[in-house]
């Protein structure tokens, strides 16, 4: 990215904070905040963003640290709103950095941000456990855990009071009056603060353009209970593992419906063992088996949980639509749900798995129309209440997409926000609020960091630029040896390719370029000769020229001149 | 494709029909059908197919001629139902290849195909225009085309009469009851075909699993009215430039609001011209202006229609989104309706278009839940009345996913076709059909074939698999001279990568790989050296190692070793 315009002023001296989005801010993923005073600093989640169909090789996106680091010495706390990757996958990076910054969360999101990262990264990181209700200070910042509804147990909003007012981040919610642990979100809590007057709230905009009030997981009980009446054979459910409502939802059903459970897949074991023994899930005895048992029970007896809800494809659900799973294989009668909607992006691979499963004789129960999934994330009406509950002077949308962030903005204006107050913020913006203003301020870095192998941040833009050229239409080297004193070949043209042409059907072809080359490299003057990158300059016009006019391909062309 | 299972028996030498599906079954896209009997052929629709992610650098897909290449002197016809891409795209491959045969199809399908053609390809075409209700014989067979709604005009369903019973292929199709055009289906002789005795009926699967009935074209004016009543600016559409109801609604609706229509882009432009010579359009006069004058207009009196309904980045509106387009800038104001589904695959481009504009401040409209568009296609309701109206004693679904024909298959048997007598079949399935019985008897090539730059054919499986290494981490040359005589190195060893490192930091890691290399080879013993092939295994190990060592990266590694 362009550095011209990164400029961070030197902070005022009266009292203020600054708010810095460094990820989710028009796009999905990597969500991160950095909330500064004067004198101390946390951050708001460190997530994750996977590769787009252009970030070729890409594993990962994480987010810039720069302003962080800069600041390292006001840093109090990794504050963690809930475990999904999109507000966790970062932290391994993170804490690999800033060692002695404590990582604080719920215990099931401690379990989970455990669980998904190598040991050896966190080794160092010390967690604090907190309870929804719980305030802890830090320096200045003050934050208090809030209790609030979401597709994951243990997700929260977070008051951050300062000297200049409270910070009101709603992390990733919904609210449902009716949730499966029947514990509605702590409207008292979100209202008291609201009372007590908050500077800026900052809230979750994945689902600002759907109309209405996104449905209670109840609703998915209801789908469920008509899957179980119906199904006649086994029955499978896709969903994420850290889904924890809807593993209860799976297991209250299998009791009622006379069925076993088995959980397939590490991720998915972990979270019923993290969630299980911190409380979140209530299982019976006897309710739960082993995959490998599940043939010891007649069809209608089982029931199979599993990840793959997005045709990942090293899931669970995907390896069985490929007859590619060692314990567990479809057969005709079994009823497989997918309870979960595919990301954008996800759509194709979630589609090839459900074909794949039909084509083996299983009826696939997928998508919303059968309200087998509902989201986690609040819709318009919601975000409405959020907004008159809380009454902020300032306000952010976040995590979503600009048109998302947009729509979430007019929102607000409903409500009563002045427009002038609303800040569409981008990733890097730096946002800076005392007792007499609010405004944006400067900007550092917010782009993206892309994780390949175990490089961080060393595959960039140029990288991808290469990638994707090679990708498109190949690679053809020519490698020559010429005597340097002499100024003639003494070896090659030699040609090799890759991702161009279908070799065994090619040779002939080659053949011709190489003569072409040999013609075009005689043409080539003893003094042009003498310098190497006149020669590279004749081989790669030639040979580009060439493929084009044979193929209209454009590979990339890579001439060697050898001085012997 | 492995082609160890290809086989297609003789033909009986009493009266049969094969139907052939070449392309369409299993996917969406390619649309193909050959229908055969003991003299004469006939093709139905010629299509092509996006590439997707897996398929790096491809142009586009087309079927495999294979079949009717065998068959050529049997072939009569080539029978074109409507004018979408996915049926008319692979018709100047077609052409080219069997360049006496002539394409039968509507007037504005025939533009259509015009259109979209390099005129090269088609320059020895012949043409022949109908209408439906019209009746044409070839050999045994004899075609009737007949009218049906879909989102573009001159859209037929077909009635193939052979000596051992009818073929109906109902082609992309929705029952309008209240079409635009106010032509509805023509019941009346789908009803009598299916008097008549239908033999085996191939449907439209794409909306199979959705229930209940496709909305009307008129559920679009509703939502049209309501924009144009609120919008105070100007109202850009976006939709396929095929879609000549949505162009009729564009223009209505700018004449009952006093706007004039600017219709943006050559394809566009095109249609607009052939659907109104061709009756399609009703275009008053003084409706339409030139996308140059726009700005001679108030913006409340202006509409402008452009392609880019899937975010095609080459699109009228994609330019537009990034401030691309020479003739149109979006301003704060504008209304943009993207009057179109993004197609699986196109999610993130179409998202991608959407928060470009709105960052310019413009109102998007998108998604069906607006209404602002409809499908082109028939739902389970329409399905079933098709089976009910046509009454085939065998059904082909066509035209889809397999969990689609899956679907379809069963509506099929909901309405009294025999489940033995329902064929979900895939592409390069030959199914024969006598006076005794309807089976699989062979199969056939059914693959893909890639279109890359002027290369038809000639990209498969190998060098895709080379260009998918290369596009996720790059590749590395190394180039060693060695004499022949004395083994020993006398130049090098060079390394040169692309899309692996980034250089300019890279360079010492280069170093590096270069000592460890030097090393690898003065390792490699006298009588090794003298084997070239040898050199490079060492070579490509030692680097593969030390690469991935440091990195965690698996580039493609080529070793060149010139013997001087």
């Amino acid at each position: 990215m362009s550095t011209d315009a990164l400029t961070v002023p030197a902070p005022p001296s009266h009292p203020y904070v600054r708010i810095v989005p460094l990820g989710g801010c028009g796009e999905i993923g990597r969500n991160m905040t950095v909330i500064e005073t004067n004198d101390d600093m946390v951050v708001v989640d460190c997530g994750l963003m996977f590769p787009d169909d252009e970030m070729y090789g890409v594993d990962i996106v994480i987010n810039d640290f720069t302003y962080v680091r800069e600041r390292a010495h006001k840093l109090r706390a990794l504050l963690v709103t809930h475990g999904h990757e999109d507000h966790i996958g970062g932290i391994p990076y993170f804490a690999k950095e800033f060692r002695d910054t404590p990582i604080v969360a719920t215990p099931l999101t401690i379990a989970l941000i455990k669980a998904k990262s190598r040991e050896q990264h966190l080794g160092e990181a010390e967690f604090t456990a907190v309870k929804p209700g719980d305030r802890i200070r830090y320096g200045e910042v003050e934050v208090e855990f809030i209790h609030v509804n979401h597709s994951v147990a243990g997700a929260c909003c977070l008051a951050l009071r300062t000297p200049v007012g409270t910070v009101f981040h709603t992390g990733d919610f919904k609210f449902d009056q009716t949730p499966i642990d029947g514990k509605p979100a702590d409207f008292a809590r979100i209202v008291r603060v609201g009372d007590e007057g908050v500077l800026c709230m900052l809230s979750d905009s994945t689902n600002a353009e759907r109309p209405g009030h996104t449905l209670s997981e109840r609703t998915v009980g209801e789908a469920f209970t008509s899957i179980f009446s119906h199904a006649k054979g086994r029955i499978v459910i896709a969903s994420f593992a850290s889904n924890v409502p809807r593993i209860q939802q799976t297991l209250d059903h299998a009791v009622r419906f006379n069925r076993k459970v088995a959980f397939l897949g590490r991720s998915m074991r972990n979270v019923v063992h993290f969630a299980g023994s911190l409380g979140h899930l209530r299982i019976l005895p006897d309710t739960m088996i082993k995959i490998e048992d599940v043939d010891q029970y007649p069809p209608e007896q089982v029931v199979v949980m599993t990840t793959g809800s997005q045709g990942e494809p090293m899931s669970g659900l995907a390896r069985m639509s490929v007859r590619d799973h060692k314990q567990f294989r479809i057969v005709p009668g079994d009823t497989v749900v997918i309870s979960a909607t595919p990301i954008p992006g996800n759509e194709r691979s979630v589609h090839r798995t459900i074909n794949n499963l039909c084509k083996l004789g299983a009826t696939v129960i997928h998508g919303t129309d059968g309200r087998s999934h509902v989201s986690g994330h609040a819709s318009q009406e919601e975000l409405l209440l959020m907004l008159n509950l809380v009454r902020p002077e300032f306000f952010m949308p976040v995590h979503g997409e600009y048109r998302m962030l947009a729509a979430h903005g007019r929102l607000a204006v409903e409500t009563g926000v002045e427009a002038g107050n609303v800040f569409v913020a981008e990733n890097g913006d730096v946002l800076e609020f005392t007792h007499e203003y609010g405004d944006k301020v400067g900007k550092t870095y917010g782009g993206h960091v892309f994780v390949d192998g175990s490089g961080i941040g060393d595959v960039g833009e140029a990288v991808l630029r290469d990638r994707k050229a090679l990708s498109n239409d190949g690679i053809i080297m020519v490698v020559v040896a010429i005597d340097a004193e002499e100024a003639r070949v003494i070896a090659g043209p030699d040609l090799i390719s890759r991702g161009v042409f279908y070799l065994p059907e090619a040779d002939g072809v080659l053949d011709e370029l190489r003569a072409e080359l040999v013609t075009t490299i005689e043409g080539v003057s003893v003094d042009a000769m003498r310098d190497v990158n006149t020669v590279k300059e004749h081989i790669r016009g030639a040979l580009a020229g060439a493929v084009y006019s044979r193929t209209k391909r454009r590979p990339v062309v890579i001439p060697v001149v050898m001085e012997v």
